[in-house]
């Protein structure tokens, strides 16, 4: 695609994005997500003009081990959400399964009936593209489109097992923690870095489980949280028991989080916490795109095969071999 | 220090490690792990230098989860691998402590006392730099200069968390998995990852426990074995019950590392191995020099502190400004 005709298409997909279009929201999120050339200067021009609408929205990561509920948790908090009709939700699921695996893209809708049905509700599955933990490294693009299409709450959930959170962390306002009633041995299973970065914790399937297990459980990871060092010192996380099932806890968790986002506003947090997010984002960009102008660079591509060789036979090592490489590409210092 | 200095300082600390010399091994470790810049030309110099001994080693990886008796297990092997008079091993400990505990780096040398005072074995921990799971980054390299120093035995020892073995996967030529006797629910707590990377399994501290519990780990293994996909045709992992107090199995561990190195040096595997090593080796450098030459660049450091400045007044999208940065540091293609 010539140079003006991709930045015509890109104006355009903006544009119907800005409006709320839902497929263009898709289609800007598959380019994002693409390790294409053309398709990622197109997303970047797309994601230039949706930074300009200046839409701002409640991010709020859940995560929690396999098996704690997840889907059926966000399903009933979303419809919580919905009662009042100002708002509009998009989740981004970051798919759990391996790359080897193959992973089922389209699991995560079925799990969500209720709401999938919605038109107030838009849900994106990425692919975690074989990171470990599964958080994709677009999703922070991804939550910069549904802001600019006017979603005002968006939910990230990913799988917890440590190293995907504390990615998460740096692109949410709110991180919720959910936990299954159990012993406190298995309290222990969860990673200390993980209860370090909550917000909130709700204990899940408070149904199923018996009143004792439920209490303990709760006593438990309320006893933790005092042990570890405070996020913030205007907010205290919580421990609350839900049921998806009966809709114990749901409401009292979505009063929390606006209470949390209510309070981090009036102290400068919040306003704070986006800055540093986008520092963050900006940083990533700049390996990211280093990384990737030097791979494509006509130079790389002509003596990439040379100094592998060369490194191969043993004429040159791979720490000269490298600084050779780089140096051709690399602009001499002035 | 002066171009020409350094190059002589390094000619000589390589020409010094060539001659065994132990100190000089451990300074370029120093220099290899430092990330000040003039330390790692020095330690490029001696890395080009050292290559060329063309000296080969056996790399020994082993893993296994907190507590499964790393140290002692490797200080039995060491001893066996000892009896051969031919043998001079080099023990690389990654330092399993987090970056905010600080670290205990004498404890590994306290941990193996017999081999530690004996003059053909050398012992390094390396701090694991933050890295999760706790490989450093710098190992490849530690192992490159151990070689050239005569050592012909490497053993690299990391915590079983799961990255840290695919990363030392790639550098060594086998990896031994320990595990704990117990359940075959304990056995469900190892990643099935860890699991496909080993080629043999070692069965510790079977004079701890009951032999019903061990014969039902290694039972346990043994099955979970067969159903994963194998790494070489020529090669098939063995479960051996071993124990570091009696020394039941270390013997055989041995005689299965040599048995492996035969086959697999007989199949032309393990040259093509060295050749994969090196080759990551390489691009990892590439990755590496990139960002550092980037970063140091003068034109990086004039521009860095305004473009990020326009980010966060958003007077710029931290896509264009990475790509701005990003373009002024690298070459215009031709």
């Amino acid at each position: 695609m010539s140079e003006s005709r991709s930045h015509i298409s890109a104006k355009k997909i903006a544009k119907q994005i800005r409006q709320g279009d839902r497929n263009a929201l898709s289609r800007a999120i598959t380019l994002v997500e693409s390790t294409k050339t053309d398709h990622q200067e197109l997303a970047y021009t797309i994601l230039d003009s949706c930074l300009q609408t200046g839409h701002q929205s409640l991010r709020i990561g859940i995560t929690g081990p396999p098996g704690s509920g997840k889907s059926t948790f966000i399903e009933a908090l979303g419809l919580e959400i919905l009662n009042n009709p100002d708002n509009k939700i998009a989740i981004l699921t970051i798919d759990p399964s391996s790359k080897s695996s193959g992973g089922s893209i389209l699991g995560d809708k079925a799990r969500m009936e209720k709401l999938s049905g919605r038109k107030e509700v838009f849900i994106r599955p990425s692919p975690s593209s074989g990171y470990l933990g599964g958080t994709s490294p677009k999703t922070h693009e991804a939550i910069l489109l549904c802001e600019a299409a006017g979603y005002n709450i968006i939910i990230v959930e990913t799988v917890g097992v440590g190293q995907s959170e504390i990615l998460v962390a740096s692109m949410v306002d709110y991180i919720l923690l959910l936990m299954l009633p159990g012993s406190g041995d298995e309290l222990q299973g969860i990673k200390r870095g993980i209860m370090e970065i909550a917000d909130d914790i709700a204990i899940t399937k408070s149904d199923e489980a018996s009143q004792k297990s439920v209490l303990h459980s709760q006593a438990a990871c309320e006893s933790a949280l005092k042990l570890l060092p405070k996020k913030y010192t205007v907010w205290k996380p919580h421990t609350t028991l839900t049921s998806a099932v009966t809709g114990e806890g749901i409401d009292k968790i979505w009063n929390n989080i606006l209470k949390f986002s209510q309070i981090l506003r009036e102290n400068g947090i919040f306003e704070e916490t986006r800055k540093k997010q986008l520092h963050q984002l900006f940083r990533e960009q700049v390996d990211l795109q280093l990384k990737q102008m030097f791979h494509n660079h006509p130079q790389t591509k002509s003596f990439l095969a040379k100094v592998t060789a060369a490194v191969e036979e043993k004429s040159i090592s791979p720490f000269t071999g490298a600084k050779k490489l780089v140096e051709k590409v690399i602009r001499p210092p002035r």
